[in-house]
């Protein structure tokens, strides 16, 4: 049985308690939030959950084993560190940090205090990723050509971030996930309407070492929901459409070869198009799986795979993005 | 009634000659290409049009009118300022030509000679297009945000031109067609997978002056094909699916007003979410309005909206694509 | 305030009582079921709530004003009865009863003990049957021809009930919703694969006096999950396609005239294909606004539109459908 | 080289010249229509062939070896069986005759004159079908359970058939195509909405004897285009979606396992759910493949599998669906 104390009580932060309430080895025993209004909602629903406006008292509180962090993102580093500080674990909402400095300082700082820090994820507990990661893993798809993704939406516009901190750490951190390369250098293009210096419509093309490239589309402003990714590969390409109730991953036994022997005007091109398959995909709730993981991990002294170092990477990209977006469009060297 | 020489009965040529053979006062009477296989297939479909391998008999022939130049793009330069030094009008293939100089040299040459050029920028004569502009010409979108277009499929792989060049003239000859701004700069991202030193998959940012930006995602290893084009405005936005048979359009009621006086913790955003309206688009064959169109210009003395300055205005952003590119997504200005 | 007893917390069951659990003038203060495990997940979620076994704790309870009877449609007669002569309003699962016969008994009860008696029609408060209704009843499709219905899936098998009793009630009832006519005839075939004397594949067909005409397509075997209904009228016609996320109605400007004045052999058929709408359909929780609804008619002595009455159209075509079903497709006049 | 006569230049007409026109071994020599207006387009694009407004001239040929009828089905009779009569070959458009005794009588009076007829049940070519078949072939599928087919748009409404006649030979014959087992009886239930006595829309159930089960909607008054069956079998189900572009044939490795020991209230399902897999699917033009079988069947004197066997059967099913209606829905034992 361990005790967990959770900060902040808005969008997501029901989502966490629900689940974590339906963990065996879990007890909420103290929420924190600076709105009242949440900790009311809580006290409904959950009569035996303390509630709090100081996040300290969870901090600080020596029944708390962990620490649950579901706040705004320029929070983060104060409130995780002062948890790390306190001798707790910390599970933190993505993205980890708001820069990169931050990200290593909380590693370092858990490292030293022998802490867990897991960042989260959700989506790299989806039985669709899962299934992503299982067929590069076993190099279904050959060497990789591309990762396209589309993220798109109307809003929900964020008062903190813009729309690249907001959608695209899903997609980094699956990209993350499942590929074997680092990334090298980034490139991202946006614009910001609404006078808020916070870019709603952003382009990020992510450069790799071995000619692999990614993209990400991410929007605030688009009348149609879409989240498509594209992973194509030398032997197979893959189609994830997370919006699809059934068929969420398609595998086409699609390619190319090309003859560049033959000289400049007789390109040989051999386009290869066979059978589709849609693989099952398992249909578990995805937070409910990573909570138990990170619970498993502390009670079991495990690093979690989506750890500090996982989260870090993501603020890696996220830093470059927003330098690239500064800078005109330059490549940034990651 | 007008003779016309058609240089060129690769991929397209088929469809040029078809549809100038449909026009009642057209005589389609020469046919050049380098391949005698090519001057077969005339022959057994039309055995009263003379073919030969040498454009040059179509460009000096005096008999004829006008020239059709369908062939690859690096070759237009030459082929056109023929036939504009021997007083043929020219319908010529997209993209215009290799480079913003040849353009500008062939529409001067073209004033001096009193002659038309239009360039085959098909997709204007569409019904969904023409639908497009109707839209925002009557301020049904209100002021626009963004123009996302996604134009992926499997091949076919060109040895001359990458992937920008190839796909890219379609949705920029659209873009500029509807859209009443000039684009100001472009920064541009892709990559060569099978060292051809061409490159396979790209991504384009458009930037304009009033903070309306563009983007185009061109890739030639998608396993799945895509023609699908966002525009998002003020007042409604659009989505434009050029694969769907009958609700090629959709006009969605939907946006956001952002009242960013309330300071930096209560963002109020206010989503509008209503109807959707797809609109009947005519089925006409584009190719067949817009050949009908060339001639119409041609007799009646016309100048065609898709001359050779619009032509020029798509090879403009090309280079600068391709300046981008060399330069690692530099920002290039127009 | 009024209190509510609930019988049977099966499938459906948590559904009714997290509903009524949510109402603010309703007190659910006593659950029945049969089976021991069912009573401890009640308890697990709502520990106010008393559990029992024996309905009859519920029927007999003076404290309760109504009864919610999510059981099995078999045992309906015999619960519904009993909580009528003990005085309490009744909100009955679909089917309403398993013959006619006992469907007029408990409507006749209930009017002679002046209490309500609602069906869970749960459908007929989607935003999307509201928005069929209002364009029906705004004349907006004109005269009708037809009312196409599919509701396929793979299961859930129904021990005591065939797919037609199970599946084809949700159409059933929003058409007879929706419609001002009233069904003539029915004629039904089918098949059951398993050896159970119960149809797993149906076909329905409904007569009307004027011409219309009815058709319900109900499989539990199949691959792919639909829910779609076609209403062709004279004016418009309709796709409501219940899977969509956003765009569950569709309104097609699209018909027929035929002059069938000019002989034999030359019908002139002029269609008419114009724009499509897509309305914006309210996204409220049905069950919630249902179960509200009969509070109300509780409370304020009002007569449920889903009253017996309405449940007693839909048993009628079902036992039509049966009947059919045992004479070979026989035609069965209502 | 065979020289084969057209009778009949109107919707379909076209298309049969057109991939004749296509063979190596084939010359159209000789086109009847009884419309000058349709021998007007074909002298234009075909100035070779020779047109007459008299059939007999036709049939009566002496240099025509076969005949291909591309007529309305009430002129089939007599047209087959003059050109029979006089020792041509027949081609002829689906459904093959009126009634069975028409049919029957064609079969009996080629067969004594040693003619082949081939019945134009065009759908039997596509590489879907093919496909279909080989899967059925193959036990792929398992024990079937249903074929459920929905052909339905807006129109084109014919003047001599009903809405069954139309439309519904394209599902029967590839129904009679793939499946093994004979259908055994029928019920048809439809409606005529515009005083024609012909039904616009119409829903026929097959019963075979094995508890197989076929059902076919087919419909002119659908503001959307449908073009979809299902084949539910014991070990995998299809879905067959004709309007894809791409994935037309779907094979779901889904099933259900009853155990129906176990007394009523305790009803033990097994749903499966894996993976499904979309095969490659040839893109040849059917009507090209058939005619040129056609072809192969008169020259090498084979029976094609699409004869007056194969026309009789759909025509029989046929027959019954109308004897059916006129019936009031009443089961018509085949």
């Amino acid at each position: 049985m361990i005790k967990i104390g959770v900060i902040g009580y808005g969008y997501w932060g029901p989502n966490i308690v629900r689940n974590l309430n339906g963990i065996e080895d879990v007890e909420v025993v103290l929420l924190s939030d600076t709105n009242p209004d949440a900790l009311k909602r809580v006290k409904k629903t959950y009569p035996n959950i303390t509630t709090t406006t100081d996040y300290r008292d969870i901090t600080t509180s020596s029944e708390i084993d962990a620490v649950a962090v579901i706040t705004p993102v320029f929070t983060h580093f104060e409130l995780v560190k002062n948890a790390l500080e306190n001798g707790k674990h910390v599970f933190v909402e993505k993205p980890f940090t708001s820069t990169v400095k931050e990200a290593e300082e909380l590693i370092e700082l858990a490292e030293i205090k022998n802490l867990k820090i897991m960042v989260d994820h959700t989506f790299l507990f989806t039985g669709a990723v899962r299934k992503i990661k299982e067929l590069i893993d076993d190099n279904v798809l050959g060497d990789l050509y591309y990762y396209d993704s589309v993220r798109v939406n109307l809003g929900l516009f964020q008062y903190d971030i813009n729309v690249i901190w907001d959608l695209a750490p899903h997609d980094l951190s699956v990209m993350d996930y499942v590929l074997k390369d680092e990334p090298a250098a980034i490139v991202a293009t946006g614009v910001d309407h609404f006078g808020r210096d916070l870019e709603n419509i952003a382009y990020v093309t992510v450069y790799f070492d071995n000619n692999m490239i990614a993209h990400f589309n991410v929007n605030w402003l688009s009348p149609v929901k879409m989240r498509t990714t594209l992973i194509g590969g030398e032997k197979k390409m893959l189609v994830w459409n997370d919006l699809e109730a059934d068929e969420k991953i398609k595998i086409y036994n699609k390619g190319v070869k090309i003859d560049t022997k033959e000289g400049l005007y007789n390109l040989l091109v051999d386009y290869r198009s066979g059978d589709m398959l849609s693989p099952k995909v398992a249909h578990t709730e995805a937070l409910k799986v990573e909570l138990e993981y990170f619970v498993d991990c502390v009670i079991n002294n495990k690093i979690p795979f989506n750890d500090g170092q996982a989260g870090l990477r993501i603020v890696k990209m996220l830093e470059a993005s927003s330098n690239s977006l500064k800078n005109d469009g330059k490549l940034i060297n990651l």
